[in-house]
């Protein structure tokens, strides 16, 4: 890493100001605007030497032309400021809508050609650059995986600002200039991510330098924040924790060099107060750094600046109709073509380029150098950053076993024990990020290494909190923030997790939709390097949220997950703590993945030691030999299958209870971690072969699996498969509520008694010879259901395998909670 | 509805607040507590007439005080102020966890009882009121649909004030009291639903005011908004746009008097702050009536008040360890058993309740009486108010056609114009929320009998625009605040709908589950009427996101919705305008569902008359006879199934292929608008019997479906069908970018040569007697692709059937856009 130094300009020792540094930013961004403007609309003719003719039209107009301006003029004017401080920058472009300024700005700075060098920067790669965008075969037309420079698509808006705090944590010497769009400043993850700034510490962590670019409108309506009064807007500014710079332009007649002038002053007033905290902070020590009033600006600028003032007697710039394509006819009518000819030209062209199309040195000497240009930041391409995690030996934190379920442990606590090795082995590259779960879902262990970083206000009362200045966890009560801010900090390079209720993770489902396709795109995009697979950790699970009810009982994350490219998603459900380990460990390894890993965090049986975990957790799947009945070289008369720590559970009680009633039974146990491995093969690269399905399966053996989430995912992933006619699948069908553990189990047919049930009605014959067991499965079902409603808790036969602690009250334990929360 | 007059406290004539007045509303405050600690605890002895012992505690203590007593005391001096103005009035209770005290007011004042007469108000009631708090068979531990009074569970937090608003619109008269926690202030769509102060109309909807509950932790962690300056949270409500009032109370001795003064005090002159603002309002009259600044409550108190100050030498009241259940050892150890009877002694039972258990006659004078009780509103029992809509005839919107195709239209844009009729014979009860996207999805036909609702500022440019101070469409660009918006709306028993764009409402997936299991619930309990379905229209789907790029490309809400309960779900297909329209006439008239209706918004072609579309969608799926090559009486060789606008179009190309290309082959084309017929009916009551699936798509014969989703989704629907092992479907695959239309198609597959290739290849025999055509089909797919590749747009030959204007640029209509946006 740089030992770079945050500078005020004074101290850069530049000399001032003049007219001609000026005229380079309005050359800039003239030339900025003119490739924007020429890529929505041209197929041909980049340079407009010969008169604009329909023929160098694109027959289809895509793109946005609304944020581009804006965006160009802040690109320009930041060039001129990472020059002179020599300051690490990364641009995230919340209207992702203005790709075609990032592919503009880029080009003129060089990294785009640098990385597409067909692209080059002449008049051929002018033509190339204008017809490939938007444009089948060629680029997308918002700030996507494509875009040297980005980390962010803004396609779904509303992320801009956690995307940019998840990339200044740990990277002290990095300003992120984030812009957001008016619009979507209304979104709620953009609201709440303001507050970021109370968790980033101004010593150790990067600055994010928010420009909420107030261009007046959305799609089809004046946005929420352009009308109300600017006394309110400062006020929500201040209240959020910063303090606002407030530029408003193009509204007049003034003078370019003035506009630019004005900005440039307070472009330089703004980083000159973040060297100041910078300073500040330093003088202080991380460990005692305050959280100062962070600069921002309001970029208040018309909609569609530079262009069409009117287009058909209907005002253009400064209104809605700005957004998209404000000509729409250019290549239809002869008043629309001369509108688009005058538009470009208005920016003077062959005042920037000359005749090979190049842009002119001068103008050209405005961009920084080297990895300075924001298009050619690594940070903006975090798989070049990456470093490994040096990962400790996880076996040492195992859970000794002498036989099967013979000791009993809280799998995710056991977890947090290795994951706080793995932060103090990590301290610069590895955060923890979750809505104030991280305890609750007993991962306190890290805490040990660590602690929560927290720069709001600290009281007395907090003594004996894991809360620091300093801290790689990150906790706010915003799925949206969490998910951000590990996206941003992987994206810059480094490692992660997200720890949540399983529940409520589909808060980001379409976030988790977003990063999933940018992971897809960037597979494609040979320059991009791979980045740390971004892991969910996610507990509280359906089956264990039996007293906060219905609204915390939700599987349906990973149906959600599964829905996305084979190549990008991993599904894992360890049964117990060892496997978790095991599991943790893999996943941690991993590149461009998402990783689901849905595990308890109750006290539960560990089934196998930790090396069987290992080679179960490898195979992904198994038979458990040790738990079922079946002769070698005999086929079993009926397959168990589970997924998930509690179906593992009631598939074990089940076993157990046929092989005492029914010796002569052949069963066969078989568990999954690995959820993909069900899938076909062709369909996934973790899948099972059909042979090998059915080697583990059998082809027309009754199948019983007991599936944590909702049964018909199963029969998705296997619906192909030779045994699928056999299979019959329990799992949550949506019946939950506040009441037992075991309860919760019955009500959705999960429980032991009713697998027997189902092995009972599903092998040939044993329906009659067995009707008594039947009954008595029943009878069990009855009493204890009649138990729990009598007396509040479950009867202690189905305790058996640890339904006891399962209150969150801390009973069992004998005492008062002390280590945290224990569930919302 | 009541003629209800907002008063200023001097209007209303009551004497100043006295020192009996006070002692009231203590004593309620004090019951209040009581229920609440005896629900969290108490199996038995709910009096406390005899000493405490361990048999009387609960075996498991499952639910959550800290929140409680802070709601407990807004209720009861609520209650002051609504008997004393006759305001009707609804409690939100965002902190939904804090169930017990919205059970034990609602028991105080009598309309528990009233819904559960086994909850009795007298001893034998209180023993049931404590034992079935959490329990099995009982009640859940949050604010659930059991609990009278509410609309909102609060155990998702986030939408405390989207759901007020939703309330609010529309209902002048009603004051809705929201308390938002400090940690749900920290999700983002809390952080955003401040801004719904910009579209409620202050003479024209109800009154939201916002009471922060301060308390300052959430599970294990401070809150945000409790740690920074008051400065800078009074800055941030300003900036909100709302004038904050300030409580603080609980740090110190200050007498209990002395503290319900103060708060009595500013609750009367919010209140009267409010009259004044609805006075102002009426007098400006609404179309001109001004946003104000709206009062909200800043009521900063410790968590767990009047709790145990320290358990164990650690601090409780006023500290995380306050958040669930802080005594956990009460029936295991002699020390916390003590501090229970301690606690619950220290509200004086016996000063509240008389020795039958009921509460004294003074107490109970504090609520007001019968509906205005906020336990007995209507107004939280929405189905009460609900009025069907009146809906004009549909059919005097139908596109005419002569033959099955023979009229291009665009679908939403029809639907537009009835639902215009809609709005105008229904001002008062049905209202459309959308982020932005109302005119871009092509509903502009609405605008002819009302505007968007606006109570921003305006600007000279707004003229043209369908703006005002009262309108029936709601836009801002947040899904969650829109769903919020008309979850609210729906719930106080109104109609509407959600217009979105298909990949964008993944956003509020997490909202749609908690809307259901709600419904679910609602549907178990005799008192709760049915409430009008919530409407999805989901428009600028999948395949016409062409233009915007892989990340606006995404179909799988679907998939997500149908996880959910079949008594709840409905998922529409419709191919046309003219069933658009039948659907949507449906979907309007319906209660207790979710119903998505996936609709494409591009010119297409009208499939069927209006005659036709009705049946076809009264059945909800059928075989277009004319559109196959079947002869009567005979078995088809092949059946093309579509479901979606898209693949209609494309199957319709394929079978006009195979009919001219291989005339003998007998095609049946079947066509599915109700995607819930293809589940059993067994699953869903919409399913087909398996005997009307096969009549339709055969036991046995090749079914080659074109799905609008994820293929996927139609195997899991039909697994267990007979004709499954021969159904082969297309849809998309997760293979998008910016290209054109019918690239999109071919890039996955769906396209009519492909579905000939597929045709060619299920068949048996005809894949050798066709090889030339296969050979052409593949020639004709590199053709089109090559074309767009050069040209940036479709050949002719697929644009029949209108793909030429999806291009959205209006290209083919000639002129510019002039309608409102068209495509984000």
């Amino acid at each position: 890493m740089t030992d770079h130094v945050w500078t005020t300009r004074k101290d850069t020792g530049v000399k001032k100001l003049d007219k001609a540094d000026l005229q380079r930013i309005d050359a800039w961004w003239r030339a900025a605007n003119y490739l924007s403007v020429g890529q929505i609309y041209l197929l041909d003719n980049p340079l407009m030497r010969t008169p604009l003719s329909k023929d160098h039209v694109k027959p289809r107009l895509l793109g946005h032309w609304g944020t581009t301006p804006g965006l160009n003029f802040l690109y320009a004017h930041l060039n001129r400021v990472i020059d002179e401080r020599s300051q690490p920058a990364l641009f995230i472009t919340g209207p992702g809508h203005g790709g075609p300024g990032l592919v503009a700005n880029t080009y003129l700075e060089g990294s785009y050609s640098e990385r597409y060098p067909q692209i080059s920067q002449d008049a051929d790669g002018l033509r190339k650059l204008f017809k490939q965008f938007s444009f089948p075969g060629g680029i997308p037309s918002h700030v996507a995986p494509e875009t040297p420079g980005s980390i962010h698509e803004g396609g779904e808006l509303g992320y801009a600002l956690s995307h940019a705090y998840g990339a200044a944590f740990d990277n002290k010497d990095l300003l992120v200039f984030t812009v957001i769009g008016d619009g979507e400043a209304e979104t709620g993850p953009l609201a709440t991510s303001w507050h970021g700034n109370k968790f980033a510490n101004p010593a150790t962590d990067g600055v994010v330098l928010p420009v909420l670019h107030l261009n007046g409108y959305k799609i089809a309506n004046p946005t929420v924040l352009a009308r109300i009064g600017q006394d309110e807007l400062d006020a929500l500014m201040r209240g959020y924790g910063h303090t606002p710079y407030v530029f408003t332009a193009g509204f007049d007649d003034e003078a370019p060099e003035s506009v630019h002038r004005r900005f440039a002053e307070l472009l330089d007033e703004v980083m000159d107060a973040i060297a100041g905290i910078k300073a500040k902070a330093e003088k202080q020590g991380a460990q005692n750094a305050e959280r100062p009033m962070w600069p921002m600006i309001v970029f208040r600028t018309p909609k569609g600046w530079t262009g069409p003032k009117k287009i058909d007697g209907k005002v253009t710039e400064g209104h809605w109709r700005s957004h998209q394509v404000p000509l729409s006819s250019a290549r239809d009518t002869d008043e629309h073509l001369q509108d688009l000819s005058d538009w470009l030209s208005s920016y003077r062209p062959d005042e920037l380029f000359d005749d090979e199309g190049r842009l002119l040195d001068d103008i050209a000497s405005l961009a920084p150098e080297g990895e300075l240009r924001m298009g050619a930041s690594s940070y903006a391409n975090g798989g070049l950053r990456r470093i490994d995690l040096k990962l400790s030996d996880f076996r040492d934190h195992a859970v000794k076993v002498s036989e099967p379920g013979g000791e009993i442990a809280e799998a995710t606590k056991v977890l947090g024990t290795w994951l706080g090795d793995v932060m103090r082995d990590n301290p610069d590259n590895f955060r923890i990020f979750g809505p104030d779960e991280t305890a609750s879902n007993r991962l306190q262990g890290v805490y040990e290494s660590t602690d929560k970083q927290w720069l709001g206000d600290y009281e007395p009362n907090d003594e004996g909190d894991p809360m620091a200045r300093v801290g790689k966890v990150v906790e706010m009560l915003s799925e949206h923030q969490c998910q951000g801010w590990l996206e941003g900090y992987l994206l810059t390079g480094r490692h992660g997790l997200m720890s949540s209720y399983e529940a409520f993770i589909h808060i980001v489902d379409s976030m988790f939709n977003q990063h999933a396709k940018w992971l897809k795109v960037t597979n494609e995009i040979p320059w991009r390097s791979p980045i740390s697979s971004l892991n969910y950790l996610l507990s509280s699970h359906v089956w264990r949220q039996d007293h906060n009810g219905f609204s915390h009982q939700d599987p349906g994350f990973i149906d959600h997950v599964v829905n996305k490219k084979a190549e990008i998603v991993r599904v894992y459900l360890p049964p117990d703590a060892n496997t978790l380990l095991s599991t943790f460990d893999h996943v941690l390894r991993t590149t461009q993945y998402v990783n689901v890993v849905v595990a308890g965090k109750q006290p539960g049986p560990v089934w196998l030691s930790m090396d069987e975990a290992i080679k179960h957790c490898t195979r992904g799947l198994g038979i458990w030999e040790w738990a079922g009945t079946e002769q070698p070289g005999e086929n079993p008369d009926v397959v168990l299958g589970c997924a998930g720590d509690i179906p593992t559970i009631e598939v074990l009680a089940a076993a157990k209870i046929l092989r005492e009633r029914i010796p002569d039974l052949r069963v066969r146990v078989v568990n999954v971690v690995d959820l993909m491995r069900l899938q076909d093969a062709r369909e996934h690269p973790h899948g099972l072969s059909d042979r090998e399905f059915d080697t583990i399966f059998t082809a027309d053996t009754p199948i019983v699996f007991a599936y944590h989430g909702y049964p018909w995912l199963i029969h998705r992933l296997t619906y192909r498969r030779n045994g699928h006619d056999n299979l019959h699948v329990r799992g949550f069908k949506e019946e939950g509520t506040t009441t037992t553990p075991f309860d919760m189990v019955m009500r959705n047919d999960l429980d032991r008694y009713h697998l027997v049930i189902d092995v009972l009605d599903r092998v040939p014959g044993l329906s009659s010879r067995y009707a008594g067991l039947r009954q008595e499965m029943q009878d069990a079902r009855l009493e204890a259901r009649m138990h729990a409603y009598e007396h509040g808790e479950d009867i202690d036969e189905v305790q058996d395998w640890v339904w006891s602690d399962s209150g969150d009250t801390g009973k069992s334990k004998g005492g008062p909670q002390t280590t945290g929360g224990d569930n919302d």
